[in-house]
């Protein structure tokens, strides 16, 4: 490791955050069912079976934006690990890590929300813990949610099982979270109608649930649809190539990225669903989400024979090379 | 709520905090399953049976602290509150909030201590997630660890078990961890030799898990054995009465509590045990312990019929009322 010391580039999604949880979390911690590369872990319980298991921390900023806050948030996300691994989530823990001086008016907003979120996902919180931690040594509220699911259809799904020439398909526009969490940051100066995508995908998994030939599903949240197409093309040793024209990207958030120089590929989801499909489900798999409430999902590329690479055909029919994040562009959207 | 803004004395472990707790995150957040006054859930999973789930974030302060470090706590606590709840546990998740400006030496001390920890316990860590907060925004890391374990005596514990004539027992000295931490800030300008006891109770809970007239278990941290016992009689609508003279307090943390006017029954532990059991097994009860490398575990009161209070019997044969923690008086000790 180059750093001696912790680093913002740390936990920016990128390389370095990478080396950390490999080189120190997982060296020392590492075990038979501690995967880094997946977000939700299958262990058995007793002669009972298997449960599924998934964290995530919250640290957003700011608390409250367009579509949601830090109490939604950390709901949906781990409401979503679960749901993208083919389980239907039960349980939450949560954990508050809360700095004096929050106004409690806030602290109820987000708890407000946080049950809402709950509730649409079926999703009980069956224990907590609060800390209070001094003025200057937090930012509001930090938050951690475990979720812990059962997988009911027996259906195994994996980066493993991806074959050349299945479909890549995203249930809807990409690089909403990113753009509506970046413009309520006031130092851009910039306000538009854009909202958060976040949301539970249950509906939509449960969906593609009911669908043969389903191989992988994810969902995009730091370092966006990009990040997980070139998980796909290093895991498999595939080429995965997307075509840009396919890929539903709402136009303000084209406006803002093209204003501010961001690539709304690498932009973070909270309500979207990346899957690969066998190709000859690819249509099943759009009808299944558009019955759904997803009008706008699509088919947006193929694996390939080939290089491990992540390719964007664009519009006039040009390639370029996806490359893995080195840096996130957009710090602590979630 | 007296408040409109999140202060220390919520987090203080006494009546704020209860009031937040249950006026603020139960409100919003509650269902069948979620009990504030129990630090474990027992939840059903499907047709497989039921699991234990419980949580607990850690904030201690200074980071490592004589007989221990964050990490190291991070895991015993989870651990013994299923330990404690008749539960062998499985599973830890891990989130760890690091702020800019750690040093990664440090932060691989208290992932080995977690390690450690996590083998001697049997437990495993299958999902973790890690967020960098900015300089300024954190002190150093914050830890949340959820612990999900599988009860297999089935044996049923609790307070509503508890019986007039009842023996109270602890499985060994009380204070040390909050006397370490104490000493171990430089606040105190004080050096003793002192050392958290923060460990697995699950060899005492296991052994006790065998003695038949078992009533109810729990591990004494924030508020000590005086806010168990406060606890105890408060459910039950019975008095405890605790005899000072059986209390196990080491003469060190006798003399720095004497010195700095803190009551060592207050102070919280982190690797002891408090049981009630049937009068005709105290002794079995006590035998276990001590079979298990607990040579000062005790019985040190009764549960009588009365009044709803806890009372301590000091030496002189005088009683004074514990009354239940207002403001804890050592922020910050796990």
């Amino acid at each position: 490791m180059e750093f001696s010391h912790i680093s913002l580039a740390h936990g920016n999604g990128g390389r370095f955050m990478r080396e950390l949880i490999t080189g120190l979390f997982a060296r020392h911690l590492g075990n038979p069912w501690l995967d880094t590369d997946v977000d939700a872990a299958r262990v058995p319980i007793g002669d009972h079976g298997e449960i599924v298991v998934t964290t995530d921390g919250f640290t957003v900023q700011p608390l409250e934006f367009p579509g949601g806050n830090i109490g939604s948030l950390a709901v949906h996300g781990t409401v979503n690990d679960l749901a993208v691994a083919g389980a239907r989530p039960l349980y939450l823990t949560l954990n508050a890590f809360i700095e004096e001086g929050l106004e409690l008016a806030q602290l109820e907003r987000f708890l407000a929300a946080m049950s809402a979120a709950a509730t649409e996902a079926a999703v009980h919180i069956v224990a907590g813990d609060t800390k209070v931690v001094p003025r200057g040594q937090g930012s509001g509220v930090y938050f951690a949610t475990t979720g812990i699911g059962v997988r009911e259809h027996g259906i195994e799904l994996g980066m493993g099982r991806i074959l050349p020439g299945d479909r890549v398909l995203v249930s809807g526009p990409v690089g909403d979270h990113g753009t509506a969490v970046m413009l309520a940051r006031e130092e851009f100066g910039l306000r538009g109608d854009l909202a958060s995508d976040a949301a539970s995908v249950l509906p939509v998994t449960q969906a593609l649930l009911g669908v043969p030939g389903l191989r992988f599903m994810r969902d995009p949240t730091r370092g966006g649809l990009a990040t997980v197409v070139h998980e796909i093309a290093h895991a498999t040793g595939a080429t995965v190539r997307l075509q840009e024209p396919d890929i539903p990207v709402r136009d303000p958030v084209r406006s803002v990225c093209e204003m501010l120089g961001y690539d709304p590929m690498y932009l973070a989801c909270e309500g979207r669903v990346v899957s690969v499909v066998a190709p000859e489900s690819a249509d099943a798999a759009l009808a299944a989400m558009r019955s759904v409430g997803c009008p706008e999902a699509a088919i947006v590329g193929e694996v390939a024979a080939g290089r491990a690479q992540a390719v964007l055909v664009t519009e006039l029919g040009g390639e370029r090379l996806l490359e893995e994040l080195e840096d996130d562009p957009l710090p602590r959207i979630c």
